[in-house]
């Protein structure tokens, strides 16, 4: 949160379009960049910003940029790509919302690569934006991990369609494997609830309360990632169903299949947060219940021993003359009448199934 | 939700549309695939696939491929009947949600059959995908069980008017076939719901902790079931309003039909959540209740004895000179005193209805 | 629920547009058909089918069927007028939502009369199916009971506009005549919370369990109701506003009227829910304030009774040497000094507002 | 609710239009009638219904009908009109939601003056129906008061524009007079609220009972002004964007700031009962709060002298031989050990904030 | 909410257009207005109102009125401009919500600027107004702060493409300040949520009856906020769609984006309500969680103490005949027993995780 405000702070005052990184990256960390360029039949590849690739007049030129340290630098990639100011901007500002902006001379694409701790159930993200150009793409990361090394293989041996198709079937193929990753963070999602039910099913001595903390937890993150899933679901779709001319027709139907994927990654979502808010309401009733049972065995106990003390305290009064305390076998009467009582009330308790 | 997991892991870094079978049934399952050929007048039956059935230039050829194992298989029949690697690869991914796809040489139609165990609630799902074309049909199930005998039956007795209509007619007896095991599931459920309330209404000692497990799987299991028709209706309302010429007029009034159906299934699935989340208020109702009871009891039995407790204490106290112990009907009269205000209490909380 | 199942049976495997009927009425029960044929300035009136009537040229024919139990009888009746075969499996099976549907040849309408029991709070309903034709109007009602009797009165008298208009007005008059009849059951319902709420308000010993009963009662009927009445609304707003050219210029400021009307009612159903549910959190809270009224007498009673049998214990201890017991009025003081904190809790707990 | 009834009562088997007068007045009260007809220049008011203002060809005639019960002056007004027998039966059937038609030769309006008692929070609401012609305004009021009485005024003293325009422009006027008292009665309530919410934080000894009650009150207060807003807002919607040629261009600005205030009305209102349902959720934490301080006590009680109970039960049983009743100092050593323990217990529960 | 009332006790009976101030700041406070010229390379400052610049052919005009309480005042202003009546009606009534409205001469944009006291939780708003025509930009506040400053030196210096651009873009620039710092107000908000999260987390002893209120205040803010932020989400993205040709194509694209950052707010707020909703219910479990461990240690000692209480009781009668209390060991035998019991209920009770 801090930062956001920092970035605030910062900014206020600045013309719009300025360039300031606002996110958890060490400003000034050493870039990583790589440059790719390919046509149907050859490939060149360079570990570094390859401004000669820019104007090539055919084939793709794909420049991927990780971490975003360094401002001058990405607004030097924007110049030479003419990227818009705001483009630019929002590449930098990483609390950003999944989104497609179409420009002047390329559509602009912003989703974010998520990874869940298992053990904590911490929710991390990272933002990647994607400029998509007639015949080139930018791709900014917001970290150093190179997330597209396998499709950066891919487009190098020649596998598959990429080669020979434009740059919005690079895109495709990006935002696709970023998608793919959504489920695997569903599954650890769904792997903790289901060890939270079986948790609750197998106890014997029921729930602690450190379940609920851990419920509250997942809810949390169920929640993020459905703030995550819902602008990049519109995205997807109006990336699918936009009248760019950059999209290829055949690319459209690759593009109806992500927005499709995730909108079952929603669905799922969905179900999983049913689910917990299901639990949930069955750990409210176990605690109840748990109530219940303490009360009762209170109330048992009492409705037992108090009348009887009673009647103890009756025998123990200090009267001159209480007739039955002279009785021979007195004693052995009030010990049998209250064990009568004491059967007679734990039979009543057990037909009402107390205890 | 281990099985997905292992999809992406093993398909992270192939490119899209690789063929990989995600579902629950042992990769290497023997085939079953019945072909039938029908025109007006004739048709013919063949237990397996029939390639020379694929260019049949008039009548209708419908493939039913039962069980997914093969994938060699899947993608040659896709190969022949020119279907769309991403349909094919959707053919197999088996976590799919209900769908209407328009391909330029067919449409592509997913939905899913359901089982619901009566005993346990459980609810199983099979996915059924239906390639329908100019003059063909081809169908895909997970499972080996023949759930399509009937309209089978039907085309080659020649009864209805299945005989004389295209592929999309036999789709849509396919779809309502589907739609109509809907309504037995729902009868499952609402069947276990009415059980429930009618166990509330009789149980004289009232509820167990398990029946908030029972509704806590009957919540689930609704949920799940509306998972799945959500979508089933989308798909059933833009089959029938799409407007692809493989679609025939007089074909359009029966989707319409089988898409109503689908939505007055949701209706009654509505109804029976209200129930069930109305179910729940009366049991949250009666545990407040007993808990209210517990504690009457409590206060009953403690607000008659404790104070009686006090008073023998009192006459329990060994001071020399207590003048009460030396009357000669001091225990008499402090025995009645207690009786009488027993009696008073017990009549003060009869009239509050505590007892 | 078990007609449901017995439907889907008995109809799996039968082609689509298999006549079957599904409600709760006999089969084989005796058929009441009344025909009507008007104009402007004569009316002839049958009580049976007369198929002489169906092809006259000019005025218009009212076939009303009460009763479904004669399958073959409705296929007549279908055929003669060409109602399509999936109107005719609507008409039989009476679990449908209501709904508009247009045909080539005419309009066919959906919808529920309803009845409440004002004692149980039962809902039962008759589906009723209306089939409009060009200058014909054919009404199937699953009961035996004369609804429209009104109706035909005014036909046959020349009463108001009806026998200057075409069948469309006559359907509009029915459907307004059972709109109307939703008013009576909203009125029961609300007359049935008012009791309710006002039962609350005075009752000196407050809420019986039985009252929680009742709410759920109220809320399902309630939510059954607004079941019939969502689709019910929408029907009525499509017959507004359809184009089909069966409908009168005239007729449809009628059609908006009605259409109004169910809004009406809606909004007004959506009023007694809102109370509903307020009322139901009145006797959550009432509970709770039970609850802590017990809780609080239990806390005084134990309060100011344990600590002084604490003391009387004290002073029945048997030790050899204790001084207290020896002074003269060692007895007098303990007594005073217990009134003293008896008098002290008291007028603490009264401060508290506890008692 | 009784009123409905009878409504439907009398008016089941009546073809529909017959007029029959459904509000809470006496059928036959006095009318108040008020007729005037202005021009740019001049215009004439009469203190009854003025026929001959009728047909005037320039200029606007407005007719202001108030009290309802005199049912053939309002259908010889209608026919005077020209107003639609539905329209006619609308103005009398009082429990109509606002709403906006059009019919052919005029705009029906109908909306709902409230008034809310700052005492009982009891909400009454008057039904007003204006029908706005060509060149004149009827306008139909439930009840005998003069609400317009300002509007003629300023008719009459030719201020401000509504002399220079249209029936749309003195129409617009009288909405905006009706929709400006919204804002009292939300001040009203909002007042009310805010008095609970600055009771809730001062009173001392907390919540009582009744203000439950309270609450429930003001939530079907509310409850009740969205049921009458939510309509409003879709009719000054409406009327802002209707085409009809009866409203003038110089108008609609007019009547999109009406209906702006309705949206701003509803806003306020939605936060209000947001603020209402935090009341509530804080009025049961506080009732728990309760209970837990109740609880509290009594475990603190009973944890410190239950024990101590025992152990003096111990020293008063009477066997012959028990060493330590014989120890000149057993009797203070045991008291010593008792404050002791006591003190411990004390230390421990102010510890945990109990005490 | 009492000047609100004001207002309309003032306004009724009022033609609508009249100019009535509603805020809070004292009627007659001094006037702060600012004047500026600004074409491509030159630019004139004046610090108070410059009608001179009124009706200038070229370059941007930008009239920024700080303080509303001089009605006579924006009268001039607006007949100067030819502001519409009802927008500067609009400008004084300050209970507006925010909006975007079409005028046959400009466009009249409303918004607020929020701020957010850290301590109080308060939140206070400033009505904003900005009216864009042709070559000139009127901007009226509430309060008599700068807000703009940062802006104005903007203008005068020229940084930027402010003097470039048409007013557009200076409305565009105003609105994008005032989005800026409800990032601000977002931060304080999530700041006090971590806090109590944190609190929540770390407190040994558990929460304070004082949370709950906190809880309330910040659920309260969050309300507030969103009621602000959900007009506003309207009115950027209708001016965005905007086909006005006072915006320039290329101020479109900040239109959209200023748009986008106010979605993205909303839904960073989302997530803050999900949070304190989880908060909350994590609040009730814990105070649930509290009662419980309350009664729980009350029902042990109870359990534990109420029997052997008993015992004792029963050893401390009176009767002549009790062999027991004649035997040597009697005493040590009933002491060892009830030791014995004490460590069994201790151990059942620790076995059930109770103590």
């Amino acid at each position: 949160m801090s930062k956001k405000k920092h970035r605030h702070l910062r900014k206020k005052g600045m013309p719009p379009g300025t360039l300031v990184y606002t996110g958890h990256r060490a400003v000034g960390e050493p870039l990583h960049v790589t440059t790719v360029w390919y046509g149907d039949e050859e490939h060149l590849l360079r570990e570094h910003y390859a401004p000669e690739f820019v104007a090539k007049p055919e084939g793709v030129t794909w420049v991927d940029v990780r971490s975003l340290g360094n401002t001058e630098f990405i607004a030097r990639v924007g110049q030479d790509f003419h990227i818009h100011p705001l483009a630019q901007e929002d590449v930098l500002d990483t609390q950003q919302r999944a989104k497609l902006e179409e420009y002047d001379n390329g559509l602009f694409f912003i989703l974010h690569y998520l990874h869940l701790d298992a053990e904590t159930l911490e929710l991390s993200s990272e933002q990647l934006a994607l400029f998509i150009g007639k015949n080139f793409l930018v791709s900014f990361q917001e970290d150093a991990d190179d997330t597209f090394h396998d499709i950066r293989k891919r487009v190098c041996e020649g596998v598959g369609r990429l080669r020979r198709k434009n740059p919005d079937f690079l895109a495709y193929s990006m935002i696709d494997a970023v998608v793919d990753h959504y489920y695997l963070v569903l599954d650890e999602l769904g792997n903790a609830i289901d060890g939270l039910e079986e948790a609750f099913h197998h106890k014997a001595d029921g729930i602690s309360p450190l379940d609920k903390a851990r419920i509250f937890r997942m809810k949390r993150t169920a929640s993020q990632i459905r703030h995550f899933l819902l602008p990049l679901r519109d995205a997807t779709l109006r990336f699918y169903r936009s009248d760019s001319e950059l999209i290829d027709e055949g690319t459209r139907l690759y593009l109806r299949d992500v927005s499709d994927h995730v909108t079952q990654i929603l669905d799922s979502l969905d179900n999983s947060r049913d689910l917990l808010t299901n639990i949930e309401s069955l750990y409210q009733a176990e605690v109840s219940n748990r109530l219940n049972n303490v009360m009762r065995l209170l109330t048992v106990i009492s409705t037992i021993f108090i009348p009887l003390s009673f009647v103890a305290g009756i025998y123990g009064m200090n009267f001159d003359y209480m007739p039955e305390l002279r009785w021979h076998y007195g004693y052995f009467t009030v010990l049998g009448g209250m064990l009568v009582a004491m059967i007679a009330m734990l039979w009543y308790f057990r037909r009402k199934k107390w205890i």
